[in-house]
């Protein structure tokens, strides 16, 4: 069995929330990931790292899940007919309509929420009634075909969630393995909710340009 | 305060090494990243993404922080006597000199380790001694100015406590909330000690190859 992922790879995405998936995708027996973008030139994600889209949206064969990740590059796509049809159509024959971090404000645009529950970056909750979604705090979200996962790591349970899905949970857990996912955070500053105050405020003033733009943009 | 973190970057490195960390150093204030390899041609990583040098191993400058990832493609490091000097170069003039993964076998072979505690993928603990370090079951060591962290995902957790050594637990928290770093695994097959033993075995299965190859090199 071979099994195709797509992931959109835009100027600006946020790295992880790509790279995540994509490792945990691509250590699956049998699969292939494609990155697509316009053109196959080196793009720029949001922290400055190099990626090589694969195949781009006119040539882009069919996948078994098309994922969208986030970053501050999707504001640029939320107005952008090109990338939203490209996403209508594949998703009309992917068995998964996927998204990570503020990747789901991009299937939303594209008519892709509608009436579903789905979640996003805990920063961008708020956007998601706006797109017709009825928004779930919670780290990955699946109704029905549509996965959607929270912020940028969340990324990695749902790369393993999905490959279940696929192919079942021994495979899931071969990889959870083989990249020793048994994760240990430092600190318990990882949710608005379990972060001191002082470090929400902090988070948001970093993240508060790329958020005005998204309001000006979804209204 | 401009903070300079240099990870090499070489063909066949596990991409989820590099680009967990790499998101956590881009992602503090003044910090810039290199990727440091041979040449700028792009490299395949173990999985099949393209990653981009930024810096030649003759050109790069010296770093805060040095750190080698893992993959399958450290087994061409172990005996690459180029990148072996380059690492005992700047490993004499960096504030830490850090591994992700198996990339601390490839500090062990330039003598990196000797006499001190250090850690990397569940699958290669066993070499550690070979090269002179004691061994330590745990997902990040820190011996004084070394510090290792053990298979892939724990590059997350590694990248935190070494923004938080460096800035101050504070932009490490604030990095923590940006990223959503509140891990959820769906399953609990991260360790050795916690995956059922038919999952152990198939994992140990799909890194034989490899692993057989540092074998024949590690003696």
């Amino acid at each position: 069995m071979t099994l195709r992922f797509g992931i959109l790879c835009f100027p600006g995405v946020q790295q992880l929330d790509l790279t995540g998936p994509y490792e945990v995708f691509a250590s699956a027996e049998g699969a292939t990931v494609h990155l697509v973008w316009k053109s196959l030139e080196p793009i720029r994600s949001a922290t400055g790292l190099m990626l090589i889209p694969d195949t781009t949206l006119a040539e882009a064969p069919d996948f078994d899940v098309l994922c969208v990740p986030g970053g501050s590059g999707i504001n640029a796509l939320l107005t952008d007919e090109t990338v939203l049809a490209f996403l209508r159509d594949k998703a009309s024959r992917a068995r998964f309509v996927t998204s990570v971090c503020t990747g789901s404000l991009v299937l939303g645009k594209a008519g892709l929420l509608a009436g579903r529950r789905a979640t996003t970056h805990w920063n961008a909750l708020d956007f998601l009634p706006r797109l017709g979604a009825t928004s779930v705090e919670q780290r990955v979200v699946q109704d029905g075909s549509l996965i959607t996962a929270g912020g940028v790591t969340s990324g990695i349970d749902f790369g393993l969630i999905v490959v279940a899905e696929l192919m079942g949970r021994e495979e899931a857990e071969t990889i959870q393995l083989a990249l020793e996912y048994a994760p240990a955070p430092p600190f318990d500053a990882g949710l608005p909710s379990t972060a001191p105050p002082s470090i929400v405020e902090a988070a948001r003033v970093r993240m508060a340009g790329s958020r005005r733009e998204r309001e000006a943009l979804l209204g």
